[in-house]
C-alpha cells in the first residue's frame, strides 16, 4: 500500500454534509484536518477558492480538489475498502445515498421555510405523516432482508454512515422520536453509532449545528 | 469478459433522468429493453414493485433491480470503462453529476412552480440571471483547464453525457440561447451530440417530453 494522503476537510461547523466523510476517516483511523468554518466572513474569504461556490470540499496532498459531499464519500469509501465487495454493491451504496439526499431535498421544504409559518408546519406535518413513513418502511424492508445490521451486503459501507447521519439529521430536526415507529432503523442506527470510532468522534464533534437555521 | 447482461430500463417516456443511462448504453451499442411508461394507469400498475416508488430503475438479467439515475449511470460507466482512468477521475465523474443535479434542483423551483405566475416568473429570472451563469462560468473554466472537449481527463466519460443532456434540458425549458453566451459549453454539447452512436440515438428518440409539465 502507497503511503495514506494527507487530507483537509473544509466545510462549515455543521454535521449535515460534513459527518459522512468526518466518520469515514474517523473509522478508518485516517487523521486529517478538519476546518469548520465559523463565520460568514471567513466562508467570504475561502468561498471563490473553491471549484462551486460550495463546502465541503476534500484537499487531497494540496493538490487536488474534490467535492460533493456524495463524490467525497464514495471516493474514500472505494480508498478504504468500504464500497462493497462488487459493482453491484458499489452501486447499491450510491443507489441509498442518492435516496438519502432525495429526502433531504424534501426536509428542505420543511426546514428552510422561515417566512410562512402554515407552510413550514404543512411541510413539516407532510414530512412527517408522508415523506419518512415512505422512505422509512423502504429502508426498513431493505435491512430485514439484508439481515438487520448493514445496508449492503455483509460488512459495513460508507453508505451505512451517510443514511444513519441523516436519521439523525431527520431526528434532531423534526421530531426525536421519529425512528420510534421503525425499530429497525432505531437498531440500525444505533448500531452504526456504537462501533468504538463513531462513538468516540460522536463524543468529540465540537459543538455544531446541524444545519444553518 | 464475461457474457453482457441483458439490461432493461424502466422510465417514463422522458428524457431528464433516463436519456443518461441510455445514452451510454447507445454509445457502447449494448441493446437494452427501453420500457417507457406512458400514462398515469401503467405507472400505478407497476410503482410498488419498484424499490422507492420512484423511476427510473435498471433491472440486470432480470435478477438485480438498481435505482436512482446517477447509480445507475455510474455502475454502467464504470462497467464500459467510461468513468475515467484513475479513483480521482472517477470521483470527478461523480462530483460533475452531482452539480448538474444541484443544478436541476434549482430549475425545477421554477418549472414545477406551476400555480403562482409571479413566483414562476421570479424563478426563471433567478435561474437565468444568477444560478445558471453561475455554474456555467464554472463548467466552462473546467473544461478550458481540460482541453475543451471532455469534462474528466483526456476521454469520454459517462459525466460528459449527464452534464450535456442537462445543458439540452436548461435550453430545452428555459431559453434555447441559454448556451450562446458560453461558447466553450455549446462546443462541448456539440461533440458530445456529434458522436455517432448518440445522433443516431437522439434521432430515434420516441416523441417524447423533457420533463411532466
Amino acid at each position: 500500500m502507497t503511503e495514506t494522503p494527507q487530507y483537509k476537510l473544509i466545510y462549515f461547523n455543521l454535521r449535515i454534509l460534513g459527518d459522512p466523510i468526518r466518520f469515514i476517516l474517523n473509522y478508518v483511523n485516517v487523521p486529517f484536518e478538519d476546518v469548520r468554518i465559523q463565520t460568514e466572513g471567513e466562508w467570504a474569504a475561502i468561498k471563490e477558492s473553491t471549484a462551486w461556490g460550495k463546502l465541503p470540499v476534500l484537499e487531497i496532498d494540496g493538490k487536488h480538489q474534490l467535492s460533493q459531499s456524495h463524490a467525497i464519500s464514495k471516493y474514500l469509501g472505494k480508498k478504504f475498502n468500504l464500497d462493497g465487495v462488487d459493482e453491484l454493491e458499489s452501486a447499491k451504496c450510491d443507489e441509498y445515498v442518492g435516496v438519502a439526499l432525495d429526502m433531504r431535498t424534501q426536509w428542505r421544504k420543511y426546514w428552510f421555510e422561515k417566512e410562512d409559518q402554515p407552510k413550514r408546519e404543512n411541510a413539516k406535518t407532510e414530512f412527517v405523516t408522508v415523506i419518512a413513513p415512505k422512505y422509512f418502511n423502504r429502508f426498513s424492508k431493505i435491512l430485514e432482508d439484508n439481515g438487520g445490521k448493514y445496508l449492503v451486503g455483509a460488512g459495513l459501507t460508507w453508505a451505512d454512515f451517510f443514511v444513519a447521519l441523516f436519521f439523525e439529521l431527520f431526528e434532531d430536526t423534526v421530531d426525536k422520536n421519529l425512528l420510534v415507529p421503525y425499530p429497525t432503523l432505531l437498531q440500525f442506527k444505533n448500531n452504526i453509532y456504537s462501533i468504538p470510532q463513531i462513538k468516540q468522534a460522536v463524543e468529540n464533534r465540537p459543538e455544531n449545528e446541524f444545519w444553518r437555521s
